[in-house]
């Protein structure tokens, strides 16, 4: 048996690592633009990057790298360094060169950005600003600051997992989202750091799986930014570990951090949770559950909270899956307002569905009455605060 | 050779055909909710319908009836026969069951609803309404106004085609749209009239070339209402038809259609033409420029008249297609943003593309630099009153 402990510290709650924020002039108003995260040992490294073919030069550069052990992230705010090409590139070498010149104790670093796409880094200021870094800070909360964009909260967690024989390890993160996350295509970043003794392979399988069910359930169809990026470094100082002990700790941790994001969502009110049951294979469940999440007819009722069972039914016929309308039920919470082929919505249930929707969190849950498919989406709604932050990005 | 000469008439421009709107109450103040499209011979009867799977009772009820010729279709506003199971199609037997026992000259009829999802179809008000119709009517625009339910104005064309041997045959149509089509699922209904002598086989051919071109074009990624409908009805009776001049006429009034659907998608203040170039095939194409069309940021962008390249740059990027930054090229109208690989926006080109993005119409132009495949999409910009008017929709 194992325990997991809430613990603070976000990327700097894991044995032997640093992290720190500072403002370079990126962002207005003295704000965080500019991060690193240090660790003093060298880490193996487990990523997942976009599928987004457009993929930005950072994780471009990542590629290039091979298989290595790493010590350093640097990650910058308000440019995502994309379609910048090979000079995008040659950037971030001219960065990386820079920082390891002053710091010799960095080996291997890496670059991650978010920001305006088809504009050349701004490097004199970057690397003007890296040069200042305090590798010994533990300022997780700064970092984590630093790398929000359009973001209201910044985003952190940590877990000691204490195993039975009482050794312990340590799983800390940061993460930003805003965007509608997909289909928006607004950047996904997430660093998680730990001192569990974990090989890389180990490490890699993990978080693939844990992925699936945590920031591809929050992202839906695919569509992702040109710099999603999500990188795991352990540096094993802790010399502890167990592997469910460890998934459970870093599936909760990207749930966590996935929610908020979605909670967080540009102009979101409301956290839904889509649960798909009943379909004939999880992956239909999958795209049903994605297809209701991303539909702006139902985004758009959420925020009317507008009980609209109509839209739910119709997503899920549009969506391409199996499905009869004298299979399925759909609850809004525990309030069924539809059950294979029963109308069961009037003005006597109106009120309580009504009263589901006004919630801040709730979920929708869609029974399609076949077999045993499950998935289970996260969404928000779409208001007037996304649309105005979205026609005025740049500006 | 051939001519296509634009006439008024609407549904009513070819002989023998008859239309009708009237008020029976289902929508406020007096507006036509109801209407009828008559001919005085049987027609051949093509069409086209939604793949969604939770098909409405209406087109349940067409499909039953197998290869048929009919003369009359009845349409009612404001409520979807969607949703409604065994009960929904026993409706509509029973609302045109009434209609021919009053009209004997009606011969296989067959309904066509759009509204709100889930709840049965007003019936009595419907058939009290049905019984009232003059069949000597031809008042097009009455009807074409009378299917109308977001739309903020009523969609209808004709044209006269005159073969070189001075033959001549007509179609007329009338169409509504409203909502964003595609994805957002509003219906999409469109009833065509033509007194050309096509049989039934060579019409269902040139509708189903016709569609991919136009309806499809303008509704994105396969996501369709319960209730969309095309439906072409060929009465024979002016004895002339040209194959190529039919099909001509038949795209320009579908396009033209599609067109005006998409301007007055719900809250939209721009119709964009996506037209994709240089994919490696023609497939590819159509993916990426549905995926532009579709995408939030890019329809916020538009609303915002922002000329974010980015943003069309990644969302090719992540449509899934084979493509690549070095060989990619944006246009804006003539503005050409960024050229395969070099980054041409700066302060100097932006006011050039942000004239481009203040008007009203205007092209946006991707060449991927790869092959010769193609395709033109139509999408329209997301702004506040389509939130307005999807979180209100049922109130």
């Amino acid at each position: 048996m194992y325990k997991l402990n809430a613990i603070d510290g976000g990327v700097c709650a894991a044995t032997g690592f640093f992290a720190d924020g500072i403002h370079i002039g990126l962002k207005k108003e003295g704000a965080y633009d500019l991060a690193f995260i240090y660790s003093s040992s060298l880490c193996s490294v487990a990523s997942v990057f976009t599928t987004n073919k457009m993929t930005a030069a950072p994780i471009r550069h990542f590629q290039t790298r091979g298989d290595f052990e790493g010590n350093f992230v640097l990650i910058n705010a308000k440019n995502a360094n994309a379609m910048t090409g090979r000079a995008g590139i040659d950037d971030i070498d001219e960065v990386l060169s820079a920082v390891q010149a002053k710091f010799p104790q960095v080996q291997n670093p890496v670059m991650s950005s978010t920001g305006v796409i088809g504009v050349r880094l701004p490097k004199t200021k970057i690397i003007e600003g890296a040069l200042t870094f305090d590798l010994s800070k533990r300022e997780g909360i700064k970092a984590s600051e630093a790398i929000m964009t359009t973001d209201t909260f910044a985003k952190r967690i940590a877990y000691e997992v204490v195993l039975e024989d009482g050794q312990s390890f340590r799983i800390g993160a940061m993460a930003k989202g805003a965007g509608m996350i997909n289909p928006a295509m607004a950047t996904m970043l997430c660093f998680i750091t730990t001192d569990a003794n974990v090989d890389k392979e180990t490490m890699q399988g993990i978080l693939d799986e844990c992925v699936h069910t945590t920031f591809n359930a929050a992202s839906v169809d695919g569509d992702t930014s040109t710099n999603d990026t999500v990188l795991v470094m352990a540096n094993k100082q802790s010399g502890a570990f167990h592997k469910e002990a460890f998934k459970e700790a870093l599936e909760s941790i990207m749930l966590f951090l996935a929610k908020e994001m979605v909670r967080d969502g540009e102009g979101a009110t409301k956290l839904v949770t889509y649960k798909v049951t009943g379909a004939i294979n999880d992956k239909e469940a999958e795209i049903a559950a994605k297809a209701l999440s991303n539909s702006l007819l139902v985004k758009t009722a959420l925020f009317g909270q507008d009980p609209n069972w109509g839209r739910i039914a119709s997503t899920i016929g549009a969506s391409g899956i199996m499905c009869d309308e004298a299979f399925l039920s759909i609850w809004f919470d525990d309030v069924c307002v539809y059950k294979k082929g029963e109308l069961l919505f009037d003005e006597k249930l109106e009120p309580f569905a009504a009263a589901v929707m006004q919630k801040s969190a709730f979920t929708i849950h869609c029974d399609i009455g076949f077999q045993d498919g499950e998935f289970t989406a996260y969404g928000c709604d779409l208001g007037h605060e996304y649309v105005k932050i979205n026609a005025d990005y740049r500006t």
